[in-house]
């Protein structure tokens, strides 16, 4: 379905010249995201204020036209292909960085600022901002909000809800409003800003965020730990969290992993059943005694060696097969599943012992790692299409994988979302009331349903 | 009005014996709270499970009956007043911690624990939960959720909306539900959890919380910094928050505060325009650092004099004067105005200069004191009634102060948060789309409006 011509002329208006698009091969650009999962709008515009953003939601209000916001699509979960078409407003062109404030220990951005963009001009400041997704040099500030990024330094530092002061933001009834303050407390009514982040563009499109900034700890350690198998490896995360010295990065790779990372990296990377990768920071003087207790907590049954890096080029080398892990799965296995999950940090090794029946009862390797501080794992179903066995039980697979993670107290994504693949899993992640809510606040923000329609929360029907 | 005949058997039926009282002099105790207001409710009860609260909202939404959940009555705005009348439901034997997980760094509380209960809890643990209101020996956790309070460790740990992991709660429909995992990362669907936090028993009563728990630093420095006036301690404030080493205090007392401290603790507590109570916390080994970067900070225009703890009860002095304030303002002005407002912390100079001025126009005195690094500031309006000039003066005083604060980018609260007193100011403090969200999603938690009715959102007629 294409745009009336009702309509053309008004959005041509809006956004006059290279500011829109209906040409196919454009529109094809943005169809897409990092889930593969593919859909074409029948426009394309590139809004560069927040009066445009206001213009545009009403005019898609007024002519029900479906309003898929759009950071940079660096996202999993198919959360911004348009699959009802209609419009996509990407953000590329609201790339500024509005202020720095260190006074306030605060930033405040357009939605399109990349992440790692940001992060660099913090640094100059002493300052930075704790989101850290392995996309950072891609992904934009408002795909963060969206989709409530995490990141290794989360374990630390939070994730995006916890960073976030301030929105500006554009509801789908074509309402524009601010929540939060420029402030770290308040107690001034109910906390839209929250309501925002992790919503998916479902309820309302940001034009503007004053983001929370950390000051950058003055020095850092970081310890490799390999361990004979990933159930004690998993172990020792549970341990290393039990105790107070919290570590600004505890990841966590599994055999399979390890040796993809090897291929990318060389023999630096160790042969093991798996590996944790730990960081501490704050104060030089402090280090000694942090990487001590962690030392202490990394150390038990099934350790194969506790490897302090010595110099710079030993972590960047840790981080860089870290952060290769999962584009080198995908060149693997282009049909991939990808998942998130996330359990309670104590029950990561019941997660991964079940996960390795759950691999070996369907005949599909499953690769995990992830930000094993947080629980939050990266389960990776390595099916092959072309192999008929597996073919046949990669959704039974996955269906059980997601029912062991229920079972032990945990959630369908850490970090990624829900989007469109996962959304028709919700019924079973969360209970029917919860559900219930959560549409009858959708039907406040966006009466219409024109906020990214198919998103997120599941068909009614399905629930 | 009292419960209506039809009423009275299910009631007594639910709540048997010792769990429920319609006797006046019993009813009186749950009419009030810390803000003096009071409103004698037509029964009172004391709910003992999660089950009990279900049926009671049930109940409550079938005969339309005004329902107030009620913690400890240590608020100051008149939230747990009930002022339609109808049914408090105090908490006060749901008092049980269901659970100390140091594993996953979590406990599960149900609703009427005490703050100070818990601490004492968590302490052989080596954890705590972060909000600390001075209130803390007598106000419960889910008061504290209600208010989203804060405390002097809020600064560095923060207030409770960044404290709590996941909810059981009943919505005003009478239907129960859980938000939230007991995990550090969710991002599966919208964020209930925060939304309850803050929303004063409008949204959904309570019935167990899942608390983030944080490691108890091994060692502490407490620093006093006093000066001439309050704008050069409010101007070091801001230097301190703009360095890296984040303080776990910074709190400030002008100096007609300081004289009310000295009378509580004695000469330990110096004469100056103001003092600031500065202190850093961390491994030991780090503590000399991060007090010389403080001190360095603290240093500058108008420094009386930077004085470092010596010993324990020197830092318990200093706290014990501080905790004092609060209720040693109220034995002198009965009747004072005690508001909790909130500014970018660059602009507490700016905030406390112009609340001179507002004092001096108004004839009546103002004392402030509070949270200074997160910018929270205690002003309190320390008018007598029988002054015919302050008693004229003093409505006009109040909203000059909001004003000053709303043109400093602040807000009405911190984490006193709205009730009844301040809820007429909100549409001065949030612009009217935000209000009008935040009606609509109080429509869909509780359509009848029966739960806490008359706080925190204005009539409609008011915006």
């Amino acid at each position: 379905m294409s745009l009336s011509t009702s309509v053309l002329p008004s959005l041509e208006a809006l956004f006059p010249a290279d500011a829109m698009s209906t040409e196919a091969a454009e529109c094809a650009v943005y169809a897409y995201d990092n889930s593969r999962r593919e859909a074409i709008p029948d426009a394309v515009v590139f809004p560069s204020t927040h009066e445009q953003v206001l213009a545009l939601v009403r005019l898609c209000r007024e002519h029900r036209i479906a309003l898929t916001a759009r950071g940079r699509g660096t996202n999993t979960t198919g959360a911004s292909v348009p699959v009802a078409a209609g419009i996509v407003a990407s953000f590329e062109r609201m790339n500024r960085i509005l202020k720095i404030d260190p006074d306030n220990r605060l930033a405040v951005v357009e939605p399109g600022v990349l992440n790692a963009d940001l992060q660099a001009a913090l640094k100059p400041h002493g300052f930075f901002w704790a989101p850290d997704p392995t996309s950072a040099p891609y992904c934009s500030i408002a795909g963060n909000i969206a989709c409530n990024a995490g990141g290794p330094r989360a374990v630390k530092y939070g994730a995006t809800r916890d960073n976030v002061l301030a929105l500006r933001a554009v509801d789908g009834r074509g309402e524009a409003f601010r929540s939060g303050k420029p402030t770290t407390k308040g107690a001034t009514g109910y906390d839209l800003t929250r309501l925002l982040i992790g919503s998916e563009g479902t309820l309302a499109i940001v034009t503007e965020a004053t983001l929370k900034l950390t000051a950058l700890a003055p020095d850092k350690r970081t310890l490799r730990a390999t361990y004979v198998d990933i159930s004690t490896a998993a172990a020792a995360v549970a341990r290393i969290m039990a105790q107070p010295v919290t570590p600004c990065a505890l990841e966590y790779m599994d055999g399979e992993a390890l040796k993809l990372a090897r291929n990318h990296a060389g023999d630096s990377i160790p042969e093991a059943g798996a590996m944790l990768i730990i960081e501490v920071d704050g104060e030089t003087g402090a280090l000694p005694s942090a990487v001590a207790a962690i030392s202490r907590a990394a150390t038990g049954d099934g350790l194969i060696e506790l490897h302090a890096a010595s110099n710079n080029s030993e972590v960047d080398a840790l981080w860089s097969a870290r952060k290769a892990l999962s584009p080198a799965l995908r060149t693997l296995a282009p049909n991939k599943i990808n998942e998130d999950v996330v359990v309670p940090v104590s029950r990561v090794p019941d997660l991964i012992a079940g996960l390795k029946t759950i691999s070996e009862r369907n005949a599909i390797p499953i690769v995990t790692f992830g930000h094993a501080g947080n629980g939050n794992i990266h389960v990776n179903l390595l099916y092959r299409p072309e192999d008929p066995v597996q073919a046949a039980n990669a959704p039974g697979c996955l269906s059980e994988v997601f029912d062991l993670v229920f079972s032990l107290d945990g959630l369908l994504s850490g970090e990624h979302g829900i989007g469109l693949t996962k959304r028709e899993f919700m019924p079973r992640a969360l209970d029917t009331v919860s559900l219930d809510l959560m549409r009858l606040i959708k039907a406040q923000f966006d009466p219409d349903g024109i906020l990214n329609p198919g998103k997120l929360l599941p068909d009614p029907a399905s629930s």
